[in-house]
């Protein structure tokens, strides 16, 4: 559970409910997920974060469903559970079809692989890539 | 220095010349790069991981271009310094914008920033993340 | 389950009854968690494990609350479910108020983001970050 | 060297002055390390995480040389070197003796070694852990 | 729950039994385990996938005990529950006893521990550890 | 440069030269590595590090060769260079052939890839799996 529970629409300050506004007008649902509920207990964080990562996840020169991509990516190299569960469901909204999903456990895999097998050798950066842009 | 040193093509047993000349057909370049010199001294290895590597990041549902993005993702989250320059490189060549890397570190970023905030709040799944496909 | 499941008071042998009771003793509480009981099993490495962690969580140039902080922070980075929650409740009797322990998971976070920062945008140490002390 | 290098004060733009402006007001110094001047190539992560950073190490529940520690610690746990070096400065300019750092080290190999410990023994978390505050 | 779910023997296409039948005869077993249905719904992952692992996991210059050691130690630096869980069980049934076990998780919990301790005291590699082989 | 430099033998206390002297008969070599004279400086934390690790990777129900390839295992998952070379080095003069260490890098880079597979796909752990023994 939790560590502070979760802090529902109907119990929300005004200052979180206006965050919780935010989040289902720029997502286009009407829900919340826990995530947002159970870091709501520190407001600060709350508004920080979401406001923070609807910058970072709007459209640019990335589109938002490579984004949340990229987002799984790193949630399943960190093993987070949560993240992968909420983060899989974001992409498959935006657009993830399955092979796409597959394809992205492929290189997510093999990415951890080939990691480790370059610190195994200690492998030393070839000169050409040492350069700056 | 790479654990065993790094077998350069004229040094090469046939059967790891014979994978050299296929990276190089494969990604249309007359070079090498330190990773596959260093872990060459494993044929086996050498085959079996640039097969791999061939097969997973071909194009798909997912373009190559975003796989080496994800690949730079995961490389980034696991601190891998050698991943992380060959990488980025790679997906330079295959199209790789200024603007898409700056966007691919701010998620990358955000992305290991909320999955341990999710882990110190000890967040639970949502019910309607649990369903499987 | 645990690998070997739990050992209870009861069914100790003398030696590991020596450890849960200084483990009682100098934390006040008639209560051993799961962790200890786990291990158990593996006599020196309970005693082993507690000795080394009476000396180190001990009071110092660090109180014991900071160093809890401390045990929270890396519990979070590396996603120890079972360790974020018990060391989440040692803080807590030690003092750490909710403020705390929001402010403490903002930095976790902080740092967790920056330091994928720094890996992409493969920053190199300052000059003046070098030297010894 | 950074990937798009580092961007000095002078050749930076005015939207990338104001942010080392007041990196250098609210440091009280008037040097600008390399993190801030690598990723200075996009103004936009670089204001944000800024803002965020200020916002996170100011003083409140904990105070800022124990927030640097927390920095340093999750720095250590996930091996950026960087990291390490900016941030056992910045906790010494806020007051970290050598002990204190020498202690702070124990805790973070401890926890380290205990978070495994947890995991290879598959503890399972204690129902009087599980309660929310 | 599997992201898509578990796909059972009298489901499977041919070319998925095709690799679960060599799993089972390979194993000499009757049942697969969950993860091999998870990513049975990537028929190329779950063949690409199986044939390198009886090709790593064979007998070589390693056991194959010794490699299920170094796959659990892996498994248990990740935090990976169902590694853990599964490859325990495949260590015990190639012959692990339980002191073979207890002596694994206190390397394992040693070696995370003075990884973080060679990071935080920034040691530098000793000239006589850079010559390869 | 290690935070606080290295502690050479001639300038050593009493209290680390016998901890230094130990090192060095235990070892069987009249030299010590730089790990050990950067810890030094915390006589507390060199003394307890070293007795841990003496008592751990010392010939149990596990040879010590073995518990060096776990030792290396864990370094290349957590991505410690340090740690690599002098484990690596360490390894070989405990008998590891090169055919051992290329098969040790195989499994530890299969054993990160399907790690991830693992999360990724949401694997449930199997009843057989969750027996305590």
């Amino acid at each position: 559970m939790a560590t502070f529970g979760l802090i529902e629409y109907e119990n929300a300050s005004a200052e979180v409910r206006a965050v919780y506004d935010d989040i289902m007008t720029t997502r286009k649902t009407d829900w919340i997920n826990n995530f947002w509920k159970a870091i709501a207990h520190d407001p600060a964080t709350l508004k920080r974060t979401w406001e923070d990562k609807k910058q970072i996840m709007a459209p640019g020169a990335l589109d938002p469903l490579t984004k949340e991509l990229i987002y799984v990516a790193v949630s399943v190299s960190n093993q987070c559970d949560y993240c992968i569960a909420s983060h899989t469901a974001s992409a498959r909204k935006k657009g993830m079809s399955n092979d796409m999903f597959k394809e992205l456990m492929a290189v997510v895999g093999m990415a951890n692989e080939t990691n480790r097998l370059v610190a195994g050798y200690q492998v030393e950066i070839d000169e050409r890539f040492k350069k700056s842009v």
